[in-house]
């Protein structure tokens, strides 16, 4: 019996070649189009079943999408598919995004950037290093506080996962408004101001939507407490960048903890601001890499490769975008 | 009937004077030293039958400790008393150190601390402040990784107990090498050698006395691993100065966060470092302040008043100073 072709895009290092066999082992054979040429490239794209891929504009591109007649399936690698043109991609092949691939380091992440800001690590090291020791100066309590979530999906409830160990009360937003997990309000984005007035520590793990693009302006963060920390490892967009940059130079004791950017190499081939925000004391930056641990990108492979199992054993594939993920 | 007195060495604002007068209800008359002059001073130090202090050299003097002569318990509230001339306060005077009165705020400061350093915070942000962007640059695991801690007492404990919930396995080290929480190893000083090579991230946590007074020289730095990160929260005398630095200078993967010093102002009047710790992109540093979070001295008050009540009321007060703690 001739098995199933699912075609990789990119060419990944052996042990995730590996990891991806192994998880497609008796369900399909493994191929990886940059070792390919010729006709059996073309081969290839029309009688693949299924495509993994990072970024399927750059690593296929339109006339090479065009060939997969045969393909029902676009199993992409990423957490987040904003990036991504649903709409051109054609209509007989479901595009799947790795919600959660990354959740584990990134609450990791989370959890560093938001203890960092709470205990005043960078701010006391610099005026440490300008001469002050300010052994009696206060810093925020995490067991007790509370920690809002907006995206209480794969990776916020990871976060959540992490911070109540820590003693926090968790206070979520999500799409149904429900959740069965022990927290101390759930709600919609209908209920976005009620969790941002009550969080110390806000994390955005939201998906970047038509409705969450800007989510987070002036007003909004005006309804914050004024010491809180804000941690963002979702989209740049989500937060109006003049007016979070007018926050931080207004309200000194706030801090923000960017790791996702407006302008970053990735997504658009150079980083930039338009404030520099890595000059305010109470800013912490990353650059993008929270996902980024050893592992991290082998757990994602082998989350992506059972996904695509599951389309072809005749499973129900998870996290289909639909009209719900629709990028901006 | 009448109450022994309680005489407090110091002025504590009003909210720290209520906690201690609530824990000692029906049991002690509370007075204040700063508030007494004259006759009724005299009178106090006379007749006292336990004193409450933060620093009785510095707050009583040892004119006024040889009027103690009821007195039979001094709870001081510091949780290490290092500082202490045991030696010179009257035979008659049982002293009672404070300990784990900060182990909360000083878990979570360690927490911050070896995330900090784990994720690469202040290396990243510093290397985007210079044009890089470091997408893809890995950063430390948290869980499943070896967390080792020397001192496995009230702070060592609540360390654990945090370590513990973000995955981390314990290695620990105390004075009997025999405790009842789930560590993957307990050993007493004997077995630290062991404990240093499997530790991804090491936190120091034990008092300083003649036999941790520069319990890490070169040798022992040498046996951990390269990319490890060392926190101490304890005493800067229990770590070599010359040999960290060294260590630090050598091995540019690895990680000192520092909370205590050798040179701190508390202590010594001034802050001072024999090397540029400060200027090194290997170390962060905070000025002793992790017991610092809102409520933590309410705390300790607290736990110091409920040692005395013990002493008062014919219980067992808990961490008297033996030969265990002599310090150095």
């Amino acid at each position: 019996m001739t098995l199933p072709l699912v075609l990789v895009t990119h060419a990944p290092p052996d042990y995730i070649r590996d990891v991806i066999r192994e998880a497609l082992t008796g369900v399909a054979e493994v191929r990886f189009l940059p070792d390919l040429a010729g006709d059996a490239r073309s081969g290839a794209l029309k009688s693949a079943r299924a495509v993994m891929t990072y970024h399927p504009v750059r690593d296929l591109g339109f006339p090479a999408m065009a060939e997969l007649g045969n393909c029902g399936f676009m199993q992409c690698l990423t957490a987040g598919i904003d990036y991504l043109p649903l709409g051109d991609i054609p209509g007989h092949i479901a595009v799947a995004y790795n919600a959660g691939a990354y959740a584990e380091p990134m609450a990791e992440h989370v959890a560093a950037m938001a203890l960092s800001a709470s205990k005043r690590l960078a701010s006391e090291h610099r005026l440490m290093r300008d001469g002050e020791f300010n052994q009696f100066v206060t810093t925020k309590k995490i067991a007790g506080a509370t920690c809002g979530i907006l995206g209480y999906g794969e990776t916020g409830r990871e976060v959540a996962r992490l911070m109540r160990a820590l003693g926090m009360n968790i206070q979520a937003i999500n799409r149904s408004g429900q959740t069965d997990e022990a927290v101390d309000f759930i709600g919609t984005l209908d209920d976005v101001d009620r969790v941002l007035a009550a969080s110390d520590i806000l994390v955005i793990t939201l998906a970047l939507t038509t409705k969450t693009d800007g989510l987070i302006g002036a007003a909004r963060l005006a309804r914050m407490k004024p010491d809180a920390v804000l941690v963002n490892v979702a989209r740049g967009e989500i937060i109006d960048e003049d007016d979070l940059y007018a926050h931080l130079r207004n309200n000194p004791a706030f801090t923000a903890c960017l790791e996702a950017w407006w302008i970053e190499p990735v997504r658009h081939g150079r980083f930039e601001t338009k404030h520099p925000f890595l000059g305010l004391p109470n800013v912490i930056a990353s650059p993008h890499n929270s996902a980024m641990t050893e592992g991290a990108l082998a757990t994602a492979a082998r989350r992506g490769a059972e996904n695509v199992a599951r389309f072809l054993t005749g499973g129900t594939p998870k996290f289909i975008a639909g009209d719900d993920v629709r990028m901006v």
